[in-house]
């Protein structure tokens, strides 16, 4: 088995605030994430998708598709966006990594077509020290 | 004459907008970064020092010194902020990175200890592809 | 179990082809890596070796001896080659990237000292954005 | 004065060959890169442009406009292309780098509109070992 | 099951010397890294941390908290140090980059907060090209 | 004129301390750096030359030879080195990435080839966050 990786990057906003806290506790749990105007960073995103290697392309899935659905399905909605403020998903759920990659994953797991190999995992980097990964069920 | 370059960091969030222009001139003139709720970037700054190299201590500035300068009087108002919201110079001024560097330019060069070697230049990445420079005078 | 991972580049230059398509269908698969005098890359290579590590040296493997394999059974072959035309095995194969891991372990292995820890996998990562992984048999 | 520095990539293959030299001075002189062939890069082209700050958009020069410029006066032609093949500029010059920033300043700067800022340098990275640059005229 | 990577630095120096061995059989093992007076590197740690996503904080684990350990325990001890004189540890042991892996997560282990997440891996780059991976125990 | 720049990487240690200061001295100045059993880095040395083109080879100067000097003259003795004892230069002068600059410098001018194109400048980069520049006299 043969895993590619692809990369992508946007730019996008949030701030840590968790509505099940008080002002005190997001203070301390977020630290300068909860500042209350919001701060950004440069993601990048890494898809990984693990098949076998066809034989008649030499390819895991083609790059050009795999781009398209990505694009649509995520970067679309987060390039150059407030996390909070743009993304649905985030109306009720605090936009840490964590969990933007579990709203990664479900976008793309739903449009994911049943004839590509599978997407095995998707990384987060939020800055240079920052990085999360989630293995795609 | 040589040149030190310390690098610092910090993410900050922004939106472009110029209130001397309509709407839908923003938006012809900064594209998505003119998205109504902002966006936000891991911004790299480099600082640059230009001397002699002082012959008893064989450096041309002290790093802890100029780190202290720096944290003080720009990274803190600068880490984990929302630049539009949380800078007093972007109240009137759109905070394209241009204008960050004149902002961070003044800072320093106001509070820049006569005794020190000059100032040369700033820099600024906003994200992987694009960068910034000001000599400073 | 720790792991070793080794990094090498070279610089080499393919297209992307298959016979077993017409000429129509090779642009669709391939894009622009079907182009017909070919193109380049700045290929970087990671060759990861699992094992204990030795208590006497300290070490999982030399890495004096590894380089030797590697420079020896693949980067002399494929720096500053055309693939196509100079490695013998992509007289058949198409280069892709997942191709050319195939290739990469299976001299590894035909060499491999039977006395050294396990290759455990290969990664190539041809541009800033696409890396592949081969996790080795 | 303020300098905007964007960063482009693009996949391209060369040889490097003179005419003007014997088969064994080329391979003495070129060394790898003159095997018979050819070989590839991933190239970044960093274009810089210098000028004072526009008040009204607190910008140098508008990204997009840049972008459009270099992606049809240059990209187009050398993306994932062979140079000596495929740039007309290359079947009588030999494909360096010091080459290759020729051909795109000359490109640049025959198409570069009067009332933008002036195109200040380029640079040319190869590999992770080289680059090269070029002031503009 | 999601996984959250943090990157630390720190500076330090040492020799790979080995009291089983004899001069020759150093020299001949260790090459370059047993001159004599030693040398040093930029060293690069990541410390890997698997487990579930909180529901009220959307994350896996506090990362002011995470960053206080790892100073406490390993930073403070091998930041600007010489590995071999400095650290206790290696008194007895080559700080080669294998052995200080097993004894930055021994101190990380048994520092470890029972109600954490589980610690999954360290990494250690030692240079642009050799870097080193521990699945914690 | 054009300009190329070569990237060397040399791993080395040091201990910044001046006799000239007395020991509580040199803790207040340098800090950490003066830690009494040294550090080290990763260095990263970049070696710029300008010069004309040369209408034949397409080149500033020859790759292969501006390699052999640098290696001879400067690597040979700073690889893997501890810098206060194993450079001569350092026996008196604090080994200061400053002082390391003027000592690289000398040693490559006093045998550049009258017929090169000049040494414009060289870089040192001491660590991800610090880096030095000469412009060559």
């Amino acid at each position: 088995m043969t895993r590619l990786t692809r990369r992508y990057r946007f730019a996008a906003s949030h701030r840590l605030q968790s509505p099940q806290f008080s002002e005190d506790e997001n203070r301390a749990l977020y630290g300068k994430c909860n500042n209350p105007y919001g701060h950004g960073h440069n993601y990048v995103l890494e898809v990984s998708v693990q098949g076998a290697i066809d034989q008649q392309s030499g390819q895991i899935v083609n790059l050009m598709a795999l781009d398209q659905l990505v694009n649509e399905y995520v970067l679309r909605d987060f390039e150059h966006r407030n996390l909070n403020s743009d993304v649905p998903e985030f109306q009720k759920l605090v936009p840490t990594s964590e969990n933007m990659l579990r709203v990664i994953e479900q976008r793309l797991r739903s449009r994911w077509p049943a004839e590509w190999p599978r997407l095995e995992s998707i990384r987060l980097r939020e800055t240079a020290r920052n990085s999360f990964e989630l293995q795609a069920t």
